[in-house]
């Protein structure tokens, strides 16, 4: 197993706040914005005498409620289609234990959420990775390149949409074309939707309203970031295929149940949150324009404006971004801040690759962000003069 | 995957409700006494404004708790030694994909928590069974007889003390025994000990309070029956082993962090729930008197008196206690009542032992074990008459 590449650099993190100096976070997808304040009541008013388990496959009402919620993507999913999960994390394991066997295959368009690759070890299955580039915003590859990627042993296509680490947002015909491809070599779509409520430009289209998907597709969910809720632990795995559904179940039985508290705050969260969620992304859309003005007043940097979700992959002067993130934590100091960044290789499967470029999630408000920006201008300055062309 | 056999027989027990019957559930471990009530009171005052990810290892404060509840027995365990998961049944799955590589071997005691075999089936490991019997209340086999069973693929021997599904207790003598065993061999012992706090007649011996046992011991716990908190889904790995530890974080950083809700919950029953603990033993063991005094006033049963945990194997007078449970729950009617047991061969490995057998749960009062005694006892008699040698 590989640590996870995300929280490999928290030590560094760690001691430079051991040494009084703040750390702006932008390396993590941890949104700043309040929990739904109904939620919390909902937590505050529970009532029940014992904590037992529940249905393996989720609460009933819980799993009610969201199947209405999905009404607005025009999904027409029912409650029977919907388990829920110990956070999108657990849906992501379900759905390759049930899918794949050992040694079995997955193509997933790289770079991709670096825990995937821990998911696949610990279902001992294969990813074959399709490289997007940062020239092209990390646009979907054509129908074409994923089927020449296709062997005897691929069980399904795997996209994150909108995309972390890119921000990218798929359109309804590119999904429909993938899904034709599944279609035609018996394969599942599996669609991780966790950022479909943070689409900037253009209208999200969730796989569920692709009509023809029914045995094919298998969406993974979560109120981690739409509700901003991401220690409750609760996501979902969607699907209408019931083969799946009932494999699913015994992986779900046998670890009892999803925590209960978690299903209450997420009841609240789906009663009362609509309002909660535009404001939510309008406030995420301002943070984007700051990022992406802030990003290009930077000499150097390669950077293109993310359509969705709060991530963006950027392109750093430096010959290796591991190690300027770690100077950035040990040495750099700018008027008592640094700023954490994710290093972007470990979202690539392919070795090599993306070595300049970095994560950042701008989930930081407005003024906090602007601070973490400036940081990252003068670190890469001082990194510059005093790392890459040391004075002689 | 198979399907879990305590579950199996659920949607027999829903018609039966339907039909307007009451189960009473002797099947499960979901106990009736209610969650301490300082623990809901903390939940009631969560002041959080986001749930958020914690820690991997779960939050440092709970963690202090555990280590400060273990002095107890004599364990001298530090918040560094232990892992807060997702329930036990996440601290078994961590176990077992940190200590053994596919097709790799673990020796069990059977009948065992019929839930091993899943995670067993989900790691790809290979359970060694070592069969336990109800003449003997299914006390330990000797060191040698485990011995036996040790190849070149055995990475650890695995106990439930008290056990699940027997009831059984081992004495520190007996594990101080195959700890040696492991010690000599160079494998991990693994000892599941949620229901530790109720030992009836002798005092209970954590494996960690057993010395020398550093580098190969793992403990299971949960807070699931002690505090009366499934649903909360908390449960521990602990152990002094590094590697092992190590290994295990790279797994807890794939699921990101540990309900937060139910951490709370756990961190209130750890500071207030001493009397509640031992208010349950009491209740508990009063049940343990009414369902042994049951028992042996029904023909043809035999039973043994459990020193330990909730639970009893019984051998009923039938010879096939799949059937007969499904029969109680289909065409069973006393007052309007039946009861629901779970029959014990899911919880052997080997085929075709523990045929006639069922586990009881005496997780209900008084007054409704006695209810549901005299249900079991009416239906034998029935199922005698109407099935095993009805009328010609």
């Amino acid at each position: 197993m590989t640590l996870s590449p995300i929280r490999s650099l928290l030590p560094f993190a760690r001691k430079a706040k051991k040494e009084g100096r703040n750390v702006f976070h932008l390396n993590i997808g941890q949104p700043d914005i309040p929990t739904p304040p109904q939620a919390m009541e909902a937590i505050r008013a529970v009532k029940d005498r014992i904590i037992s388990y529940g249905p393996s496959e989720g609460l009933p009402s819980l799993r009610a409620l969201v199947a209405q919620y999905f009404n607005k993507f025009d999904a027409h999913v029912t409650a029977d289609d919907i388990y829920v999960t110990t956070g999108a994390s657990e849906a992501i394991l379900f759905t390759l234990f049930a899918t794949c066997d050992v040694g079995d295959e997955v193509i997933i368009p790289e770079p991709f959420y670096a825990n995937y690759l821990g998911f696949a070890e610990t279902s001992s299955i294969k990813i074959v990775p399709i490289t997007t580039h940062i020239e092209e915003a990390f646009g979907l590859p054509s129908p074409e390149a994923f089927e020449q990627l296709i062997t005897p042993r691929t069980r399904a296509i795997m996209l994150c949409n909108p995309g972390n680490p890119t921000g990218q947002l798929y359109s309804a015909d590119q999904l429909k074309k993938i899904l034709d491809l599944c279609k035609r070599h018996n394969l599942f779509m599996v669609v991780d939707e966790v950022y479909r409520e943070f689409c900037y430009d253009t209208n999200f289209t969730s796989i569920l309203s692709v009509e023809g998907g029914e045995d094919h597709v298998i969406v993974i969910d979560s109120i981690s970031k739409v509700f901003s809720s991401c220690g409750a632990r609760i996501g979902y795995l969607i699907t209408k295929n019931e083969d799946i559904r009932n494999t699913v179940l015994k992986y779900a039985q046998l670890r009892l149940c999803p925590p209960y508290l978690g299903q209450v705050l997420a009841e609240a969260c789906y009663r009362y949150g609509h309002d909660y969620i535009e404001e939510a992304k309008i406030e995420y859309a301002k943070r984007r324009e700051v990022l992406y003005s802030g990003l290009n007043s930077i000499d150097g940097i390669k950077a293109y404006k993310p359509t969705a979700a709060f991530y963006n992959i950027v392109e750093l002067p430096v010959p290796n971004a591991t190690e300027f993130c770690k100077w950035m934590l040990s040495d750099f100091n700018h008027n008592g801040n640094t700023v954490m960044l994710a290093p972007a290789g470990g979202f690539y499967f392919s070795e090599h690759v993306g070595a300049s470029q970095v994560r950042i999630a701008y989930i930081l408000n407005e003024n906090h962000l602007q601070q973490a920006l400036e940081c990252l201008q003068v670190g890469l300055k001082q990194y510059h003069k005093m790392v890459l062309q040391p004075a002689t």
